[in-house]
């Protein structure tokens, strides 16, 4: 019998959800008020509010409670669009702010990415983007100056993408990613207002250009319930783009 | 001062794990015991091995402490290699435990993704998976049983892609792959005793047959810490096998 109030629970308020009934501010009512709604314990609500926040439909807040997930963005590897064009593709508002861009001397790790030599001076651009005004994606690129002279002059809010072509004649050739859930790190965490810890998801970029000399590397930590990733491959083992 | 004593710390913990000093049993020493030899605050120390943490170098068991993590499997969707084959590749070993297999009615959702009518009979089968011991996948498989006549009497331990092919003849064809972070969700998280709403990855694969029909649909639900992505992907937007 509870199995099925739960599941009764779940389905009532996803089709509430769905028909935009707490559409305003996207919040839910308290528990407390949804219990009294639905005449069930808290703990069967809690169980109830748990599965349909595993399956992506709300999420939670520090002290704050229960909101309506906007739906996530479609991350296709293969698609390779840029931020912007993505989140546009997809009927969805890009922002991109800039929080700071220096030198900064390689790590042993990223000059193994750059293929540059530990301690060698590389351009760091830290980004915080957005979709509809939530921040969802903190970034760290990491680019070889080499191939950017000056690159920093610029107005970094712009696709590197886009400013690779127009300023350098650059463009993308083979690119390399692996996507590894994990914790959110501490340093990622307040630019994304979610608690250090939460589950995210880290993206490494080792991008590329037509000649296949590494160009960047990006950094990308994700609210892990913002994206999903979505790759169509075909039989050959090959990939439809 | 502080930030360095945390890098410090760390560096020293990767190296003492990478040179295999705490091999034994996987298991780090004691907070205290480790605060001791580094000299520490116990707030530093867990500062430091939360870093750890997140970069995936070491893991917490609840009750249990700190345990130095497997290297995780690389999952690249473009090769479709099953899963012990993947493993094996990798020099791990696999295992397959069969938790259940029976008829059930598809759910509206599932119904959909399988491009069946909802409440049509399908196969369910849920296996455990490990790698090197440890339950790493819980995945439900849903199966079209128009094209697997009498499956459920085969030994379902095996690879169902050589079941299919040795006793079907039927081989995969196109596969979309949809893979989302999100906390583990109940049903899920015994079997692979890890806290209900900790970080996972959940895959949904549709796969499809050489003639284009979808035979069969699988819902992975990962421990985050066991595996990640790993694409290559050339120049035209196609993917290199």
């Amino acid at each position: 019998m509870k199995a099925l109030t739960v599941d009764v629970i779940c389905q009532t308020l996803s089709n509430r959800i769905a028909s935009g009934d707490f559409a305003v501010g996207g919040r839910l009512p308290s528990e407390r008020d949804l219990s009294e709604q639905f005449s069930t314990t808290r703990i069967t609500l809690r169980e109830a509010l748990g599965q349909l926040e595993s399956q992506g439909v709300i999420y939670r807040e520090l002290r704050r409670g229960w909101f309506i997930a906007p739906p996530r963005l479609a991350y296709d590897p293969l698609l390779r669009s840029h931020f912007h064009a993505m989140a546009e593709q997809q009927g969805r508002t890009a922002a991109t702010e800039v929080l700071d861009a220096q030198r900064v001397s390689a790590s042993a790790r990223l000059a193994q990415r750059l293929a540059m030599t530990e301690g060698a001076e590389v351009y760091r651009i830290r980004r915080l983007r957005r979709i509809d005004g939530r921040a969802v994606l903190y970034v760290e690129h990491y680019l070889n100056p080499q191939y950017f002279p000056e690159l920093l002059s610029f107005d970094l809010t712009r696709s590197l993408t886009t400013l690779y072509q127009e300023e350098y004649g650059i463009s993308y050739g083979r690119v390399g990613f692996t996507m590894l859930p994990m914790p959110l790190p501490k340093f990622a965490a307040p630019a994304l207002k979610v608690a250090a810890g939460s589950p995210s998801l880290f993206i490494t970029r080792i991008n590329r250009d037509r000649h296949d000399r590494i160009i960047d590397c990006d950094y990308e930590y994700w609210r892990y319930d913002a994206l999903y990733i979505d790759v169509q491959v075909r039989e050959e083992g090959q990939a439809s783009a």
